[in-house]
């Protein structure tokens, strides 16, 4: 059997997986406190699917029954999802009968894309999503509470600061549509590539591939050139001189946006124009998150809200929603040991066993423990003392409780005293293991 | 974008989840009481390691990426995990050096298997497994532990009364060896199918392909049809007159664990002789649980003690583990129709808002609710109360807060009070979301 790591694949040891739980169980609380339904979606969708939305179908890993009979082509080819939000999308199309909506609903699950590793990217990765679907038309108000919800998540964490980029598609639309600019896709997704080649590139690229003039791609590079924590945005837009109704509908929505924010957790939120998101199915205001002074590692956090990704024809149900990059964050929280848990076993106490005769006085003590919430073991061997209080000590378990004299040792101190297990609490601090700054370590 | 189902793929609704949450939840926190670390490992292994153990090799999905450029051929070819204990023992050959034994996990994951779909029989499905993990031995303790930990699990959910079978290796192999089968592995595989070709059937194929006499099969036969609550079933096997020293060690071990599970749980442990577990790496106590009154489901919970599944060549890491089937057993009671979830959203509360200049006074309430851990929602809109009223009804939403007055309505029942929302609870039962028995409701 082989035992290497494979690239791309990350894998946590027991107290990694104790600081990701830890994560997981934050930010469920925060959508649940919300109102996000959980649901979970299957993790293949047929590759025809896959493949119609978004701009990853390179990526898509296809699978093959190994000894497949030759049905496989009688079946659809079916593929492992790349993203949450196309399985979202037909979840509410083959439950649209039976859902109630507004559908809030969050998602934690991994998801798989075969590109090269690189740092903060993986093929296999856990994202945490939330998304309101409405049907027919969605609430504004619904774009402007995604970032404080996602906000709320992530201030839990024991994470760097982090900076909550808002933009709106409307704004830049109609922005390059009043300037001219004819192919606006081609603007966006070159603008969207603003971080990787500069604002060379992407003039030069504007110019030659998307066929914009130099003085549009001026104006367009002056557009993604503004940030603003308040309103202010909207005024250094207008100051440019390219306007239209959907320019104005734009900035009115972004400002309801960047106001919230402010309001809610100021210096967090900021309108960044130059926000652009690859994916064609956005048409309002679209996210980007990234950690101060970790720009490299890309978005933890990004979305937008879609008119028609969700669409059987007749009915439409438009929505908006934000993505959690889970193994992004992890891999910076432990890559840089920001962070650590406090043991790696959930184990607060070991019941000694003196001997096996006396093996039920253990397991009483034990299942009294266990019964009142408090993690506990009791010994696998009847060795000497020494020994099981060693056994507890290598495995990180604080707390040795002997049944024969009816008392508790807390092994790093030596401190032993009478105590009834009907009772007896470890202090809040030793009950589950807990994740620490290293600094307070 | 289609909008079937898959077969063999299934998805609950957001009230299935619900339940199926609520029984995450239970499980784990059950594992975690009893010292079980959690850890999750990638979802793919390479190829040839998931074909070197076990029966499934035919049913492995094998990845491939869509636009593959050839390199496949030089990386190793990966497939999707069709169990958790395959990737347990790769885990642990991977991390030996830093996991501290005995090493207790627990592994909450989605496995796949490419075979027909049946009832409770999937080809996406969520597992629950617990290990105990040791180098070089295993103290027989662990395999004592296994099923009442197990058991406890169980107790908490909403399902069937079930019964956990249990047998020993040692005492299958030690009795064929002293009746002389010399194909001992070949009459295990055979006595493992009683349950589907009958007696006749598997004496039959123990005489024609396992090479047994008649009189041999009728033994095994015999040692197979014994069942027993109590120490009682060691003298029914004594009786049958096949004995060998491995046989007398095989009947103290199952002795030990059958004795610990009348203690711990009277009439849910069951010695049962004929269980043989298809799979070769199990050298101990074998376990094999089902829903009485739902034999045709199938195991729900199995396992066993193997000595030499996680070895490196130079050190062995023997183990013990058992396997919960989620899928399988949510398939039974969502199938069944035996629970149902008092809301499929979380919100215990709406806060209305009366227009929206006040939305800052309904958003002051949510967040004073939410701070004290009550899930609360605002209205995105400011429309009619009664409005907002049918909103919260429609989503099953108890209670709806007026800010303006200071009151909060149980929708309901029409009850209308004042409260603060620094103190203001809902009933215990209005909280969360609870699972309830469909004849409670």
């Amino acid at each position: 059997m082989s035992r290497q790591s494979l690239s791309g694949f990350p894998e946590w040891t027991p107290s990694g997986r104790v600081v990701e739980q830890h994560v997981l169980d934050h930010v469920r609380r925060t959508f649940e406190l919300h109102g996000f339904a959980g649901i979970e979606t299957r993790a293949v969708e047929p590759l025809e699917d896959l493949l119609r939305k978004g701009e990853t179908s390179k990526e898509v890993y296809v699978l093959r029954r190994l000894h497949d009979e030759g049905d496989t082509a009688r079946e659809r080819q079916l593929a492992l999802h790349f993203d949450l939000t196309v399985p979202l999308a037909r979840y509410v199309l083959e439950n649209a009968n039976s859902l109630v909506f507004p559908f809030k609903r969050y998602q934690i699950q991994k998801a798989w894309r075969g590109e090269r590793p690189q740092d903060g990217r993986f093929r296999e990765f856990t994202q945490a999503d939330i998304d309101v679907v409405c049907q027919d038309t969605l609430p504004f108000q619904f774009e402007v509470e995604m970032p404080i919800v996602v906000a709320e998540a992530l201030s839990g964490l024991p994470i760097p600061p982090f900076r909550i980029g808002v933009n709106n598609r409307k704004v830049s639309q109609g922005f390059y549509e009043a300037a001219g600019i004819e192919d606006v896709e081609g603007a966006l997704r070159t603008i969207d590539k603003l971080s990787k080649i500069g604002p060379t590139g992407v003039a030069e690229e504007l110019v030659e591939a998307v066929g914009a003039t130099a003085g549009q791609a001026e104006a367009a590079l002056a557009l993604a050139a503004i940030r603003a924590e308040d309103e202010s945005f909207a005024d250094q837009v207008l100051a440019l001189g390219h306007r239209s109704d959907l320019l104005d509908e734009g900035l009115e929505e972004l400002t309801r946006v960047v106001a919230a924010g402010a309001r809610h957790m100021p210096g967090v939120l900021v309108a960044d124009l130059s926000i652009a998101r690859g994916l064609d199915y956005y048409t309002g205001t679209v996210y980007e998150t990234t950690f101060i002074g970790h720009e490299g590692l890309g978005s933890v956090s990004s979305g937008g809200r879609y008119d028609s990704l969700v669409s059987d024809g007749k009915r439409t149900f438009p929505g908006v929603g934000m993505s959690l990059g889970i193994s992004r964050i992890m891999s910076r929280i432990l890559g840089e040991n920001l962070v650590t848990a406090t043991r790696s076993v959930p184990t607060a106490v070991l019941v000694a066993v003196t001997d096996e005769a006396s093996r039920t006085d253990s397991e009483a003590v034990a299942h009294a423990l266990r019964s009142r919430g408090i993690p506990t073991e009791t010994s696998p061997t009847a060795e000497k003392f020494g020994k099981q209080i060693r056994y507890a000590d290598r495995r990180s378990i604080p707390y040795v409780w002997f049944p024969q004299t009816g008392e508790v040792k807390d092994i790093r101190s030596g401190d032993q005293m009478a105590a009834d297990a009907a009772v007896w609490e470890p202090p809040t601090e030793d009950w589950w293991p807990r994740v620490v700054a290293m600094d307070a370590r």
